[in-house]
């Protein structure tokens, strides 16, 4: 097992900030539903005694954070005092105990904003086991045997689909040219695709600019968002076409505008420019609905994408049992850590699934590369269809930021789960007394924030 | 339109409190998966310039609340200020506002704990709602016209099985007759279950004498809580069973505790003792899940019941379409308030389930009561298989309690939604700091919280 000796290991702080990056301003990120994102964090470090740390994050849009941030200070006492040692050596205990808490569990269970405060600490034990063993966390999980990768892993409410037994074979089954993968991986990174040619708030001469700068740093697959109006949808998408021409991929992604009906009307109007896959067509709740979507568009040639919404590893099963999802878009911060993401890696690996993870936001990028490095080196042994999201702004607040170079996401190589920012990061964004957010407030850019919305307190 | 005049109802005030009782103390309320809640809720109380007030709670179960009503103070931007009325005229506007704040939605969207604080936000609108127009909220639900109580629903994600059209029409067809069953509701009463024979944490002489003391008090349904271990659980049955005898009904409540196959293993087991339903089998989440074990228990006469723990209209639409649920059990505080649960009273409507409401806990059997009382009056018009869960407990400790007698529920008649707490409950058990509290810490029944549980400050 690589389970660290457990001297010195008892956690004895600790700490979460909210921290916000005034995104908005610029109009990146804006959708269909979200028009004005500040991208943000509830970011944890944890102290163990002897002075070793780990960081971890939960993504957030801006209002709000300071919700999951005082989420995660009422989850403090499932984890001070303990030995991060026996943590890791029953992980899934531990997991099971913090999301299932039995008074806690009523205000999730496993979902919203309990599980992104529980997904944070479970980043931020994931990196620091990753450090202690002195490797990136897609070498801590790909050295890791099968058994004891698998035993992270709470299987309740998906025994119906994949067993504990089950999911140890398939493992198995790939061992054979793992270190080969790896090697490959090392030197070849991992495919990315932008969704930075086509955000709602870019203007026409933006979009074009950008595509010609993505083609020119190798990029195949681009993604552009719709939802708000379907004429302005066709006239962006059929210039994005255009600029991209007809042998690269061209996705589009709704938010969850729209409703099921409307979203097949609508998709079917944009079908003649050849749709890859459309994302998040309705409700990320609605299993039923993009199952019904699916089956309309197959005859297009047109998947449906979603995941970086969805709940839980339940709704994920379904998702996958239903047909309602061709590409999975697992999201590295909104489950609960690593361990539940690993389950539905397993489950879309059975269910012939494609992964191609949500990205970008804060620490997306940096976070998702070792998932999906783990699986190709692991589980699935192919790219074949797959790629990372890549949005590349807020790389620069980190210290191990993601590198893509050739549309290829390079291999991290400092020990960890590449998440820790910077410490002029803190001083500047962390909200509302970081510098920046002190000076913006003085300059009239943004209000100051009300009493309701303070959680550094 | 019932909309009230705009003179003085500028909302002025939101203050939220954090009160929990220590009903862990007596094992009430222990399931499999809950054993030892507190029944608590986040207590909210608006006011009004002219100094009206509106009261609204959502329940939880202790460790947790905490959060919840820090989510109210962030999201009080959305109603301090704005008139009441402008509220009520365009309630589906504001449920749309309040739900879907494009930086806000991330934490949820419309789930977990920041639907749990819209809750109980628009539970003290209507509540204030009810009390300006000087009746109970059933009969200010009653007494609108369709197209007015359809106004305050937002439609979306759900015009695939319901449009806004159709639910005006569902209720019209029902406008015959309602008079007469609302003075049928005023005589008679409506059904209630009792659900406190058997929880697990009670011994075998406490089952024996509360089946002995609710048969005495005419009730006809038993609830018994199963899930732990299946020959225990088979013995408690049969045992009811037999003190209650075979014309009376008997239902059993596994909250969640198993998976798919083993819900469907368990419960043929149970099935000679006649089993009415079988209450959340599974992950609350599990739609497919709960199909599956719906129709392998349906050879043997066995309901599946589930809905407490349904996240939003868009879980229960799907619950409803894939035969998942044959008993929709809507909670009165889980989704977002009387506007989101007419909606699945409707859309239950349309798919012929019967509506058996979750109640106990604090307030839930004052609520939904009201909503039960308008199903029968203008939507259903029967009251055929359906009952509404009964729990005698903390109903002292509001100013309009629930009154069964023979088992019915008696009409509400006061102003309001009757969640209205008396001052001696709140100096008493407003956490950490009310005098019960103080008096449990410094007798060390409860260990006083730490500083990550404080959300009264």
């Amino acid at each position: 097992m690589p389970v660290p000796d457990r001297t010195g290991l008892k956690i004895v702080d600790i700490d979460v900030k909210d921290v916000r990056f005034p995104t908005s301003l610029g109009g990146h990120g804006s959708d269909a539903l979200h028009t004005d994102p500040n991208y943000s964090c509830a970011y944890v470090t944890i102290t163990t005694e002897k002075g070793s740390k780990g960081y971890g994050l939960t993504f957030t849009c801006g209002r709000g954070t300071e919700v999951v941030v005082y989420n995660v200070r009422s989850l403090k006492k499932f984890i001070l005092g303990k030995n991060a040692a026996d943590i890791f050596a029953d992980f899934a205990g531990f997991w099971r105990a913090i999301t299932n808490d039995s008074q806690m569990r009523w205000i999730g269970p496993e979902k919203g904003v309990i599980h992104l405060a529980v997904a944070a600490i479970l980043n931020s034990l994931w990196d620091l086991w990753a450090r202690l063993e002195n490797k990136p966390v897609w070498r801590l999980l790909v050295d890791m045997e099968p058994e004891e990768l698998v035993s992270t892993i709470d299987f309740r409410y998906i025994t119906d689909v994949l067993t504990k037994e089950e999911a140890i074979q398939l493992l198995k089954d790939k061992n054979n040219g793992k270190q080969k993968r790896v090697k490959y991986l090392e030197e070849n990174g991992y495919p990315a695709y932008t969704t930075q040619v086509g955000w709602l708030g870019y203007s026409d001469e933006t979009v074009k600019e950008l595509c010609e700068k993505y083609i020119k740093l190798g990029f195949t697959h681009f993604k552009v968002k719709v939802g708000l109006n379907l004429e302005e949808d066709y006239r962006r998408c059929t210039q994005v076409r255009k600029y991209i021409g007809k042998d690269r991929f061209l996705m589009v992604d709704a938010n969850q505008a729209w409703s099921v009906n409307e979203a097949i009307d609508w998709m079917k109007k944009l079908a003649p420019l050849n749709i890859l896959w459309i994302e998040e067509p309705t409700s990320p709740d609605d299993v039923l609905g993009h199952a019904t979507i699916s089956q309309a568009l197959r005859p297009y040639g047109i998947g449906v994408a979603t995941g970086e919404m969805c709940a839980n590893r339940v709704m994920f099963k379904q998702f996958l049992q239903s047909g309602g999802m061709q590409y999975c878009q697992i999201d590295s911060a909104r489950i609960g850590g690593i361990n539940e993401i690993l389950a539905v890696y397993l489950m879309a690996y059975k269910f012939n699934v494609k992964v191609c993870p949500h990205a970008g936001g804060v620490g997306l990028c940096e976070m998702v590369q070792h998932l999906q490095y783990w699986d190709y080196a692991s589980l699935s042994g192919t790219m074949e269809g797959r790629l990372i999201e890549y949005v590349d702004q807020q790389h620069e607040h980190f210290y191990d930021p993601t590198l893509v170079e050739n549309a290829k996401y390079l291999a991290p190589k400092l020990p960890g789960y590449s998440t820790q920012f910077l410490p002029e990061t803190l001083e500047k964004y962390t909200y509302p007394n970081g510098s920046e957010w002190q000076r913006m407030f003085k300059e009239g850019i943004f209000p100051p924030p009300d009493d309701t919305e303070l959680a550094n307190i």
